[in-house]
């Protein structure tokens, strides 16, 4: 078993905050950065929770972050916002464009953040469920490093390129989806490669281009995408959007300008949010109802919407008023404050 | 070996316009429905080429579809344009919607078609592909009729629900990829039915929710979606998206909508717009070479973009200036015209 430590919600926040401070950042990267690393422990998404400081602190240390990075915000067109990250941790950028996405996609219908030049941090669940608590759907995808072959290829492409989704219900807990375009995580071929453990197959291919189920071949080698040539295609959809439509880097592009350091991805972001009253033409109650028959019918056999489980760890949690982490974690995050 | 007709693109399309007129539709609907008829039989897409004009014939002798619906353009919001194609088949809603679509993209960087109360018809490439040649990129998406189940479910809820994406690219090809978020098209399973042929495993359960090969099985339970859990998440995206966000229906109600007809779904369709100039932030040209970069590193390592088949076709198709349909379906269009 692994030895852990129970942390209140406001002693988690409070340790992030000050291991993110001496890592040297300015208070509001600090402020944005922890209400995601909460969210992500909250949630139980452990590698989106308080682990994240450490990769963060990492990052930093290896002088390729800018901690006091100010975003600057673009009205690009009526119905785009773009935000300069200026090299900073993408959560800031993301919560000083959101207020004028919102406003845009409340008058235009449809409205699109482009956030460039940011060091990617966060999962991309959070921020689609922040527009869909404004009653906005929302779609987000970003590309990490080329770690990633094409189907029918054997060489690294496509970054793990997650999509995001989220549709707005009644209630505190909205349709939301977060997944990587590829067939596993990389966090999770190393955890098999530290456990000794083989990779289901599937995951990977050595780098003579045949499947592999051995951790180490499959690291040297390439991931592979989930749903074989559908999944992807839409990787290359991730890379196209959230990168040259943008204006930013493909993951192969963002690989080089990282030149070995393996600090967490540099490039973009793209977030799309709709109007449901604009584009229902003014009928957004009446066919808000129609999707909750929709979600009837999927829990009502038994199956499970995407972030069930997430959402019964936030019900934990905060009936608990505390989060669990490793001994060790806390032990790392401890150290950094030195 | 299947008889064939070798029919030239003129004779083709003559023929394809007089059985669509014959039916009873008005001209508009008729070169609407042609061209598409044609886009798809140049394709070698046989199941969209010719062959459609005999489904199209049946839904209108089944009495569902207006044959003279005049489409009706609103212009819902700065971002979006609104077509209601008052029980038409689709094309031409997306043909009148398509000029007020693009002028908004190219003024707002993004928007939306929403076309609603249509009998869909097409394959969604050639909607996207057109966006694309005008210098904008694309993503399309439409429910169908509720004949797949949910990851962990056994009861159909979601259609075959496609999504359609193009980039524009310099010369006559953009990226372009089409796809159902099924494991396979139901008219794959009814090909095997036909032939007496097992279906792949992982394509579909039966009635009871065990997996099956058995076509007819696979008829009366349900089919699945392509990629588990994530292809599951994103067919139920494009039902949200493409059903209640535009004020349509989800693919559960067009089925009940239908009554038990079996005609092709009414329902509606999302289509949305990206100006890369705007969303570049004025950088379009430079990041199109990126996008270049990328699609070298996965052509130049063997593996091929989506629609190069397709595309292959399309090249014999002009160069030989004629199409090759089975003999028997040359029959039924002029036992059409009969």
């Amino acid at each position: 078993m692994t030895e852990t430590v129970r942390l209140s919600l406001d002693d988690a926040r409070a340790l992030s905050l000050q291991a993110l401070a001496r890592a040297g950042l300015t208070s509001d990267h600090c402020e944005a950065l922890a209400d995601l690393v909460m969210a992500g422990q909250i949630d139980e998404c452990h590698s989106h929770g308080l682990y994240r400081v450490l990769s963060c602190a990492d990052a930093i240390r290896k002088g390729k972050v800018d901690t006091a990075a100010v975003p600057e915000i673009f009205d690009q067109a009526p119905g785009i916002v773009r935000v300069d990250a200026k090299f900073g941790f993408s959560p800031l950028a993301f919560r000083l464009g959101l207020p004028l996405l919102q406003e845009k996609a409340r008058t235009q219908g449809v409205a699109a953040l482009a956030i460039n030049n940011c060091y990617h941090f966060s999962a991309l669940w959070p921020e689609v469920e922040r527009l869909a608590a404004a009653g906005l759907a929302a779609l987000a995808m970003t590309p990490s490093h080329s770690w990633v072959a094409p189907a029918g290829g054997t060489k690294p492409v496509f970054g793990t390129n997650p999509i995001a989704f989220a549709w707005p219900r009644p209630g505190p807990y909205p349709f939301v989806f977060d997944f990587a375009t590829s067939a596993s995580a990389r966090g999770e071929i190393e955890l098999h490669r530290r456990a000794g453990k083989p990779i289901p197959e599937g995951w990977a291919i050595d780098k003579d281009g045949a499947p592999t189920t051995d951790p180490e071949a499959a690291m040297a080698g390439a991931m592979l995408t989930f749903g074989g040539h559908k999944g992807s295609a839409l990787s290359a959809m991730v890379e196209l959007m959230a990168g040259p439509l943008i204006g930013d880097l493909t993951s192969r592009a963002s690989q080089i300008f990282d030149a070995g350091a393996g600090v967490t991805p540099c490039h973009g972001e793209l977030l799309l949010a709709f109007d449901p009253n604009l584009l229902s033409g003014g009928h957004a109650a009446e066919h808000a109802e129609r999707a909750e028959v929709l979600f009837d019918a999927i829990v009502g056999q038994g199956a499970r919407l995407p972030s069930q489980r997430r959402y019964a760890a936030r019900e934990r949690s905060h009936a608990n008023g505390s989060v669990e982490i490793p001994k060790s974690l806390h032990d790392d995050l401890l150290a950094l404050l030195g």
